[in-house]
């Protein structure tokens, strides 16, 4: 059994330690948090070990009530891998933690891309990461952008990807942000970082990424554009993307026009916090004029990476390649509609 | 003088008649409305004759008090060119009116091209409507694509356009709109109806169009790509651009970042009802890459088309060439920032 720690227990370290414990083949160490909230809670009530990230803090546990397992060194130290799931800056302070404990590491995507030694999509480049000691399983859009553009660059060749994002302006619980009653690009110069970030999984591809906020919490959306080398018709991508495990084509029959009903069906359909770990594709969008390929697709940002984590942690210890990876990732927890 | 009728007084009628009223070559006839609401009590405090557009409402506006100057029908009579002001569809049902009279129209976007004899964008092509008797001044996205693509293709040649349009929900008076919440590709199938709208006016040019709507009110905002045939560099097209008088370079250093603000500038500036005529381009969002343009650009959906309409007027009538009607009515509006 694989020993896997989170460090970090927020919208992604809590999403990665329920989706480890749901894997056969793996075991869940522990997770370790700076201070109690509701969170907190939660994980002791799902009887995960809760370690405290600080030491001055452990204090505020037992003020709390909270029983604590130890300190976040112990953690490490009894792990296989970490997965550190801390806030963006963090997991590079926290390198040196996972170095002297000579435990490998992967971090999320606030981080910067030259803190490790491969960044990491589980379709796009999972043989990268075998053996490797520090790797940062990218953002939620690069997830996304990275899962859509490898079959078809494999498929058809990409000769150059366009992409708008137009994005959520915070999550449902980040209260405090905007924009409200507005449309921003953001940022107002290009390419946003999602295009370059594209590149730290295939370097070679040629992508131009515009990015925007509105005032929505759901998901993202993209708008994307591919100029491709060999020109299929639109059915012949419909097929392509259909026979992807993480790619969702929405069937038009469905009803579904946006994010609310999207989450709507993640909730009948009896998904942990109505999580979505799919690009949710709009089956009807698919178009082909002339060389270019477009389409729409939904991205849900607390979720989409959380397979690709787990897919890392089998990539950094060689304990499976990705095709047997991601069937075992996906099995367990239920992916696919 | 040219005497000019507005039938129909909502968003558009309203600020065509005041623009209408402000052009040193014309004079507003009248302006002709179904029934009585806060704008028909505005146009009597402007001083317009207010007609009725229905005559068996015409209690209505004895009941609310309005005088009426009399029937639709007159007010045509008594014009040279009539600026059909009306819902989307009523245009098409008033045609008959309007060639009974022998009175040349002006309709707006929501109508279908086939109604008329060409559609219109001044700086597109005017000339076209020289001596039509039907003429449709296209939509405020068309309008604002319109523009831009006009000096592009002139100087650079465009290869293939593609824009995603981010829609505002409705305008700030359209309170019972949404979305709320969400980012809905829309329309789901592609084209948008923009890219067809624009090949109204360029039939040769090759634009494929993507829409999609959002919780905001203010303004639209569109994501541009134009694949040039001859490629400039970024400062080029700023230089370019900064030379039409109907794009406003939004200046980096007035930390404009969306719709608000601007709208807050335009209000600043003391526009009448905050109106934006121009399409704002973020200056610093203008970049090439490789033979590809890109930029953003805020659309305001109720205002943009207004100095097209009263340009219309000059061009049916054979008063004015492009160039000097659109220089007299951006004068007597009071155009550029």
């Amino acid at each position: 059994m694989i020993q896997v720690a989170v460090n970090g227990y927020g919208t992604i370290g809590k999403r990665v330690a329920d989706a480890v414990t749901a894997q056969p083949d793996m075991e869940l160490v522990g997770v370790a948090k700076t201070s109690p909230n509701h969170e907190a809670e939660t994980a002791v009530e799902n009887g995960y070990p809760l370690y405290a990230a600080i030491e001055d803090r452990l204090d505020l546990f037992a003020e709390a009530g909270i029983e604590v397992a130890g300190l976040v060194e112990e953690m490490v130290e009894g792990a296989d891998v970490v997965v550190d799931a801390t806030p963006s800056g963090i997991g590079a302070e926290n390198k040196a933690l996972y170095e002297a404990h000579d435990t490998p590491a992967l971090y999320q995507g606030g981080e910067d891309a030259d803190l490790v030694d491969t960044s990491f999509n589980a379709r796009g480049n999972y043989a990268d990461a075998e053996g490797a000691d520090h790797v940062r399983v990218v953002s939620c859009n690069t997830t996304g952008l990275s899962r859509l553009l490898a079959p078809l660059d494999e498929a058809y060749g990409v000769e150059k990807a366009r992409v708008t994002l137009v994005r959520r302006g915070g999550d449902p619980g980040q209260t405090g942000r905007g924009p409200i009653n507005d449309i921003l690009p953001n940022p107002v110069t290009l390419p946003s970082h999602h295009g370059p970030d594209v590149n730290t999984i295939f370097p070679e591809l040629n992508i131009d990424t515009l990015g925007m906020k509105v005032p929505a919490t759901l998901m993202h959306t993209h708008s994307v554009n591919v100029t491709l080398d060999e020109v299929p018709d639109a059915d012949d991508v419909r097929d392509l993307l259909a026979g992807e495990d993480r790619l969702f084509l929405i069937p038009p029959a469905y009803g579904i026009d946006g994010a609310g009903k999207l989450k709507e069906f993640a909730m009948d359909r009896g998904r942990p916090r109505a999580d979505i770990w799919e690009n949710c594709i709009w089956d009807e969008s698919i178009t082909v004029e002339d060389d270019d390929l477009y389409l729409f697709q939904a991205i849900h940002q607390e979720s989409d990476v959380v397979p690709e984590n787990v897919d890392a942690v089998r990539a950094v210890l060689g304990a499976a390649d990705r095709e047997e990876s991601m069937a075992r990732t996906d099995e367990a927890m239920g992916l696919g509609f």
